[in-house]
This record gives C-alpha cells, structure tokens and sequence, in this order.
C-alpha cells in the first residue's frame, strides 16, 4: 500500500522532532536525581519512611520533547502513620521552591524546577484484596504494567499517536478537552500489536468493543454504556481508562485516522499555525456568521473546576438559544490571564420577527384570556387556531441581536451560571464591538478564526 | 348556570332555522311515495323480489332543512338469484331519469328528482349469523337502532349537533372533511342521554373512552388503537363508527365545544360569511405570509377519491417544503367545474440562503470527493466538519421562492403525484400571480381569506 510506505516516512519525521535528544534526557534525568536525593534526605530527617519513584511519562519513556515534567512518587507503607498532607507540609518547609499545593481527588503539589513542571505526588503502597487508601495509589502499578508490555519501539509508537492526538485537539482527559489521557494512549499502543498505524486502522470500530488485557476479564459492553469509549484498566477490572472520552474527540480521532490513513501528512501532528494579519481581522469582520463572546473574569479555581463550569455555561446558553430559535453552529471559550471568553457562532445575528406562541389546551376551559389577548391583535398574524391539541397563535415579535439575546437571558437567568463564573460582571460583545476590543490579542483572533471555519486544520 | 340557559336560548333559534317545514316534510313524502310506487311497479314486471325501504335521515326525521336527500333501499332476500347491477340495469332502463351510476364499495344509482338528490341503493337482508353478501346490507338495521333507541325529542338534538358540526367544519365522514358522520352524530346524541349539550360537555374526554351500546360488549381501547374516536357499532361490535374521524376534526370539535359552552352563540352554527371585496383582496396582497396555489385540471373521478389523491399531493407537498426548511402553516385545497386549486400557506417565502449539507460518516474511506468538493469552496461557510459522526458542511445556496420550489420538486419528482392528478398540466402560481388569477372568483378568495387568517369563524 502506497499509503503504508508514505505514513512511515511521515512518522519518521514526526519522530525526528518529537524524541528527545540526549541531552534533553541528560537533563531531566540529572534533575530528577538531585530531586530524589533531596527529597530522600528530608524524609529521613523528618522520620518517614517512603520509596520514591519516578512515573509518568519520562519513566515510562513516552514522553514527547520539548513538554517536560516529572511525576515523582512518595510511597508510603499501606500501615504508614504518616498522611499525604503532613509529607507535603515537610518538604514543602525544607525545599525553598515556590510551591503551590494542588487538590484533584488527592492533594499534591506542583511547581517548576530550572523550567521543568514537578508534581510530587505522595501515596500509600498498592496491597491487592486491600481497599485503596488513597486514589492515586494505583499509579505506580500503571507504570509497571506499561513497562512490561509495551514491545520493543512501542514507546516511540506512543508517542506517534499522542503527538497525532495533539495535532488534532483530542489529547488530554480534563474537562477541557474530554479526551485520550496518556495512559489511555500506550494501553492503545499496547492492544494493537505497539503499532501507531494499527491503532488508526480500528479508530472506526474502537466504539464497538470492549478492550481488555485480560482474557479471564469479560465485562459486558452494557456495564459502562454510558462512556462511548471502553478501555478496562489491567490494574483494576472496575475502572473503564476511557471513561473521559467524549462523543465529539472520538468522531474526531475517526475523521482524522480515516482521513490520513488515506493520504498521510505532517499537518495532522502539526497543524500550521495561521498567522494572524489585518486581512484575518477583516475577513471575520465580513463573516457570514453571526458571533458573539461573553467576557467575564476569570475565577481562582483550578483548571478542571474552572473547564467544567465553562461547559456547563456553555450547555446553557446553546439550549437557550435554541429556543429562542438561533441555531447555534459552535461554542467554544479561551481563557487569558485574566478574563474567560466564551465564543458563541450561531446561523443567525437575530431572532426571527415572527414566532409561534403556543396557548392552553383545547380541551379546558380557560382559554379566553389568551385567544382574546390575540384575536384582533395587530401582531397576529395567524390563529389562534387549534393545533396539535392546543391553541396556538403565529405572532409577530421585536428581533432581538444575538448580544442583546444573551444579556437578557443571563440578567433574567434563563442562562443557568456556575456558581464560580461571575457573570454579573461580564460584557456581550456581537460581531464589530468584540473585534474592536479584541483585535490586538493574537491568541484569540486566532482562535475565532478557527471556529468560524470550522473544518480541522489538516484540510489545509 | 346563565350560559346553559343562553344555551337553550341560542339552539332553540338555531332549530327554527334547521326544523324542515310542514311543506317540505310533506313535499318529500310525496317524492318518496311516488318513486316507491314507480320501483315496486318495475321490480315486480321484471320478477324480482325486493322490499323497498326508506333510509337516511329523512326517514329518521333527523335531517336539516333544505338538505333533501333521499335513501332508497332495495333488499333482496338473503338467497336472491339477483345480484344489485341486474338490479340496477332494470331500473335504469325503465325510470327515465339522468341516472348516474356510482360506486364506493358498492354500486348504487344517483339523481336528481325535482330537485332531490335520490340515492337508489340495492342490497341483501341481513340474517344474523350469515356473511354479509354486501357491505351496506347493515344500513337498514342502523335505521331501526336509531328509530328504537333515539329518546323522544332526540331527533332534534341530532339536528343540532349536526348543524353545530357543520358550521365548525367537521361534519362528514368523507375523506375531504374527516370527520363525523350522520350515523355517528345519531350513536352520540343516544349515549349521552339524547342530550346535544351533553356531546358538547363529553368532547375533551371522548378520545379516552370506548362508547359502546351494548354491556356486553367490552372492547380494550388497545384494539382500535389506530383510531382517535372509538364508537362501536351497535349492530357489529367489530367495526368503529368513527373510524374516519381524524385528530384535527376532533381537536375543531373539542376547542369549538368548549368555547361554545362559555358562550353560546349562533356562529357555531351559522358561521358568518365574510363578504368579498376589493379590501379583502388587498389584504391578501398585503399579507406577511406566503401563499401560492398548484392549479391543475379536475380530473373525472368520484369525489371519495380524488379527495383521497389530493390529501396525498397535500402531503407530499408539506414534506417536501418542510425538507427544504419552509415552514409550512396550512394546505388545503378547492375543488371547482373545472379545476383544483390546492393553496399553500408558508411561514417564509424562500427558502434560507444557507443550507447544511450532510456527508459521509467520518468512519468510511470514502469521504474525498465530498471534502475535495467543500473545502475551498467560495460558497462553503462553515467546514466541512465532523459534526454527528459525519461530515458536514455549512453552504451558501440559492434561495428559491415557494412557487420555483414547488415547480422543481413536481418537475423532479420530489413531489409524488397520485395516478389521476394531472400535475404535468398544472401551473404553480405565487402571491400576486394567484391573486390576478383568482381575484374575481369570490368563492376562492373567501376561502384563501380564511386559510390566512387561521382562526375559526366562531372567533370573530
């Protein structure tokens, strides 16, 4: 297959940018042992046992060059009489760095070290037919499973597919992206036979089947039927790896694989980067679409809380538009420094001048106030007829702009808002007014730009 | 309650108007005896056994003024040798009439005598137990159920009931009206106590019950579920007297019913009949909605079925504009000499400039030509993008007004046409065109009136 030929030398370019060069390795690795012997020493100092290991991706050696960060693991004895946030307290005493403490389901803590990311994760150790003492307590045995399994190459193959899964926005299992996490990305390497392509070839049907590492495991597809996406864990049959996936980042991982099975290209792993001049201000000054952004300050929460407010505002505002009869195209938000924009792209920049009101059932009796209200109305302009069971009238109505529309539903809280987003304080820019005020900022000139076009950045 | 006791006041003003005189009643007996005496006369010369039995309404003395019609039955015994054409062909050659001859689901002679419509209807005695030779065999015995059962006075509150049927448009159980037919407004009047008010007051739960005149007959809701209106008939418990009514009618009689209740007046009865002048037709021209009209021969069939084809060509037509997202409000359709004119009323006048247009599912190979035809496309707006699993792509496209559309859809065979409408002779005309074409023909402008106004006559 010509394809074939063609994808591999593709991928071997891919690869050429993405492995790490030795010295990138030399680094990290010397980083990560002044690190480990720190830490060691405080620990000791402070009386608590703990085995230190490395995991994450530059353990496991899927890492992609150029992201550097370092899992370190604290693991303490299962009987430990130590607990998670006393570790963190000590070294965060002892080692002078700027730390910030971070909470997912666990508390850890994060920092940068000479420009690397370091999370420091402390832990119980993993003791199987015991219950879990804490939920990061399994990691460690992810590790090692993917050491063990992985064939010879197949970490490069990973990173061939996390890089693929980058280039098209589907890598990362946070809120934000409702994607592939890096764990879930070498189980799939380590399935299909470690072979990128392999994993490509079946993007279509991956929905379909319940992929496990053990034979004797055999769940029922019913058992997770709401993820569409099942990838068992090997180090727990409960756990579904894939459970993150949403419907949008698996269609597009299979219009991606299909496309470029067929015709193999490097803008699937590295999508150019459109350069923003004034005639891309221009041309969405000239869109057809009508779009929108709501503005409001950005939140001291952390990222996860923060992404999974943002989608529920998100959720809310195309329902409401809906009703009011704009068909929103696309939602979608950049969050700066500072403030949160939610982008809104909908088919139409108002709502229609006519509407119809729908009125009490026929059957009851308490129709006279609406079909008087309506009958010799001037708005009227059909009805009140009985329809469907209901009376129900074709009137005419003001045709509100797509800002005005979303500014009154937010102020009559017919926009449902997150307890954190304050958007009480927030603007709604339409069209002309959002590109005056954000034509300066690159980033999200770049971003509506892609989200007026629509089509992925590999059909360049 | 004040509006029972309008109530009466109205109905009673409404017989007065519907009550057939002394003179007519006597006119028609007259007819009735004549023909009688003429058929015995030639049935007898030719050797056939036969008693001649009046039907219908009139026999009943249920009928409304100035609605003559006259059932004639012939029925042959059970083992006649005769079969109802033989039959017919006699009566044919010896009464010197314009005969017509019909056929439903049985061949039946019709005329006009001095004015009167004649119906001459042969069939078998119905015996208990045996098959039905023919299917109006049962008439006669439904005559006898509504002469036993119909309390004294009931037959003047079938009139009204009929009347009030009438003036809201559902009185018939032809497939032009859909709705209820004289033997069924005579089945409703006996089960609610013989009572028109009372029919009035059961309309809103009428589609729950399963009204039947025998208690020995328990027939589940669930056997007739196809139905709205479920009715048994008395002298066959398999068969539904309202099969024919359809949800609209109903949902006219309910809304109708339980205004009238409120407020008790004339128009239910006698809707008003909007005179036709030069303004009326100025608001037509001026009207915010679309209309136009698909104008076509009337072709020589028996009304029961042409109303059948053009309740199909309605269809087919409102799918088809719905498809292309023209909202449509109404369809209905005038029958005169020598045309058919079937007006469409329409939310908007042309179809939107943009359309989505569906692609391949992003799971197949075959997605190039669809993605190579979009994707530089000068008139492509958003896409193409893997939306639902499939590609799909936001276009600019002509907008077409209602009568291009419906031109291409006859000439493309997106509308189905039934066999006997001859739409390849037919003209499409919109707005301004139709209402130059029609604007001297006050019965269509009365009803194209209608049709844009939507709401009841009753409400004015």
């Amino acid at each position: 297959m010509i394809s074939e030929k063609l994808a591999e030398q593709v991928q071997m370019e891919v690869l050429k940018r993405i492995h790490p060069s030795k010295k990138e390795v030399a680094t990290l690795k010397k980083l990560v042992d002044d690190l480990k012997g720190k830490i060691s020493i405080i620990l000791k100092k402070a009386g608590i046992t703990a085995r230190i290991e490395l995991t994450g991706s530059f353990s496991r050696d899927t890492w992609l060059a150029g992201t550097r960060d370092i899992d370190l693991f604290l693991i303490l004895p299962y009987d430990s009489p130590f607990n998670p946030e006393e570790v963190l307290r000590v070294i965060r005493q002892k080692l002078s760095l700027e730390w910030e403490k971070r909470h997912a389901q666990h508390p850890y803590l994060f920092t940068y070290y000479h420009n690397v990311q370091v999370e420091i994760i402390p832990c119980y150790e993993y003791q199987q037919g015991r219950p879990l003492r804490s939920p990061v307590d399994r990691s460690p045995l992810h590790k090692k499973f993917v050491l063990t399994h992985l064939p010879v190459g197949g970490n490069d193959e990973v990173r061939l597919l996390k890089q693929f899964m980058k280039g098209i926005g589907v890598y990362g299992a946070d809120i934000k992206v409702n994607g592939f996490s890096g764990y879930l990305v070498e189980l799939l390497i380590i399935h299909f036979a470690g072979r990128f392509l392999e994993v490509l070839k079946h993007a279509n049907t991956l929905a379909e089947e319940v992929i496990t590492f053990d034979p004797k495991v055999v769940t029922p597809r019913e058992a997770f039927k709401e993820d569409i996406l099942v990838v068992i864990d090997p180090t727990d049959s409960s756990r579904n790896v894939a459970s993150a996936v949403k419907e949008q980042a698996l269609t597009n991982f299979i219009a991606a694989a299909s496309r470029y099975l067929k015709r193999p290209s490097l803008v699937y792993f590295f999508p150019p980067t459109k350069r923003v001049t004034e005639q891309t201000v221009n041309k969405l000054y000239a869109h057809p679409l009508a779009f929108a952004a709501i503005i409001y300050p950005r939140p001291a929460i952390v990222d996860d809380v923060l992404w999974g407010q943002i989608r529920k505002l998100e959720a809310s505002v195309a329902k409401y538009l809906e009703r009011q009869e704009l068909r929103v195209i696309s939602i979608d938000t950049v969050v700066t420094q500072e403030e949160v924009f939610t982008f809104i792209l909908t088919q139409q920049s108002h709502t229609p001048e006519e509407r119809w009101q729908t009125g009490p059932p026929v059957a009851l009796n308490n129709a006279d106030e609406f079909i008087r209200k309506y009958q010799n109305n001037p708005s009227t302009i059909y009805g009140p007829a009985p329809i469907g069971k209901r009376w129900q009238v074709f009137v005419k109505q003001k045709a509100k702009r797509l800002d005005e529309l979303i500014t009154e539903g937010i102020q009559r809280k017919m926009i449902t808002t997150p307890s954190h987003l304050q958007l009480k304080e927030s603007k709604v820019l339409f069209k002309d007014a959002l590109l005056e005020q954000i034509k300066e900022n690159k980033e999200l000139i770049r971003f509506l730009s892609q989200l007026v076009v629509g089509k992925p950045p590999y059909l360049c």
